[in-house]
């Protein structure tokens, strides 16, 4: 399930009220450009930011907007109850899929994150994307915790960083990962600068942060990977190049935003505070690389 | 504000709802034992993983129960507006202050949390305690945001991990922080293995956890420094050494919540899921160090 390039979009605010139809035209746009699914409350959606009932809204709309475009709605909380609470309302709203990162303040023990794994597989029968992200919950999986949490029930896919180093080192990476997680559960690759090699290196998810912004863009590298059309590929990737860099170094959340921004997909300022966008420059820099792909 | 010992005692739970009467208890034997304040909702209080109903009633029970002593409660959250309504309702609730730490999910810029601190301040004029946390917020406050966060309004102390490597590293540590912050801002330390050296070095306050679970300890340890009563301080400090130990390895929460279990303070598990206290074996460490210390 959830095959292919994954699009994750903002979820933006408006003087720090949930913006539901710009979440709306956000989800629209990357369904009508040919995304496999649309992943909304992931970490570039802001999840942990947003009340119970934000969440709940914007699943709900997502799944209006996507149309027979599967959604998965990031479920992640700092508390099990909470995170239990958020997955039934998924379920509810029509999600297709639940994601779900171990969200810490006190950084979790790896029996403190099975356990949470645990508590939501036994108590709601939905699709589940497990969810490793260190940037953002300070929890790196051990190859042990990949096979205890990957054969619980309901998983159905993982999302873990790309590595750095290529196609040789991206098909180590997805290689490894095959090997601790049963063969029904597939395996892909977040981090846009990274992604892409992962793709050509035979995962099978694209989970994209560009893809939520410029879904047109992503849709045609992703199709580019599969055909193996190398020289559009290195065309592609070269020309936004400086975007990746930026959502490597100031993280996707920021980039998109400012993107979404500049570009009139939003009304800015869209993040809730205290996050913050790019600075002018850094904007530039992410349009005008954004803009060199699309006119190749 | 706030100087000398200041106890942070844990937000118990059971059968994951709130457990007010717990919560009394802890805050009533620290107020008896002689601290001089209490901080509710710290790090070790469990703020993040409590909803706004459930902080408010715990800021209300504290004030109750600690009667002369004033409450510090903690603010911090993810998003700012959530910040500042829980700082106004600290206020009406009759805390003394409240205590904020830079709360991250997406890795905070020093502007994005300069700015945090420029919107609570601004908004609420109530004594604020600046609390770095790297090890749950992922911030590292630099020199440069030490200046400009403590010359905010209200802005009445900070409490930052204590240094290690004895009494002199920990004057050197108090004494920068000192340059760096007005002279009416209180300079103190946490981390119960290292702040009872930075007391020592001259620090204003011991944010302690240790306090709020054995209150009449950390106030015999903490006076015993004052009165450089140094044959005392050497005994209880390599008493309790391994609970110490436990607190730098496991997290001060667990260990507090270990042995409020063991010790009947609390009914157990007391954490909220998917939180867990200590093994047996860790538990039984932790309580006889700090049985060896009340012997003395």
């Amino acid at each position: 399930m959830f095959a292919g390039v994954s699009a994750f979009p903002l979820t933006p605010v408006r003087d720090e009220e949930l913006d539901e139809d710009a979440l709306g035209l956000l989800v629209a746009r990357a369904a009508e450009a040919g995304v496999d699914s649309v992943g909304v409350l992931g970490s570039t959606g802001n999840a942990p930011y947003l009340s119970v009932d934000e969440r709940r809204r914007v699943v709900e709309r997502a799944v209006l907007e996507a149309g027979d475009v599967p959604v998965l709605a990031g479920v992640g909380a700092l508390r099990s109850t909470d995170v239990v609470a958020l997955a039934l309302d998924a379920a509810d709203a029509g999600a297709a899929g639940m994601l779900l990162a171990p969200v810490s303040y006190h950084p979790l023990t790896e029996a403190e994150v099975l356990g949470l794994y645990e508590d939501v597989t036994s108590a709601v029968p939905l699709p589940l994307v497990v969810y490793e992200n260190p940037r953002t919950t300070g929890v790196t999986f051990s190859d042990e915790l990949w096979r205890d949490v990957a054969a619980l029930p309901h998983v159905v896919a993982v999302k873990s960083p790309g590595a750095p180093g290529g196609v040789g080192a991206a098909r180590d990476r997805v290689a490894h990962l095959r090997s601790l997680v049963p063969t029904h559960v597939g395996v892909g690759a977040s981090g846009d600068a990274v992604a892409v090699a992962a793709l050509a290196a035979g995962a099978d998810t694209w989970w994209s942060v560009l893809a939520g912004v410029a879904p047109g863009v992503a849709v045609r590298l992703a199709r580019a990977v599969r055909e193996r059309d190398d020289a559009l590929v290195t065309a592609l990737a070269d020309a936004l190049g400086p975007a990746l860099d930026l959502v490597t170094r100031r993280g996707g959340v920021r980039v998109a935003a400012a993107l979404a921004e500049h570009r009139g997909l939003v009304d800015g300022p869209c993040l809730p505070r205290p996050l913050r966008g790019l600075d002018g420059a850094e904007t530039a820099t992410a349009d005008a690389a954004l803009a060199a792909a699309e006119r190749l």
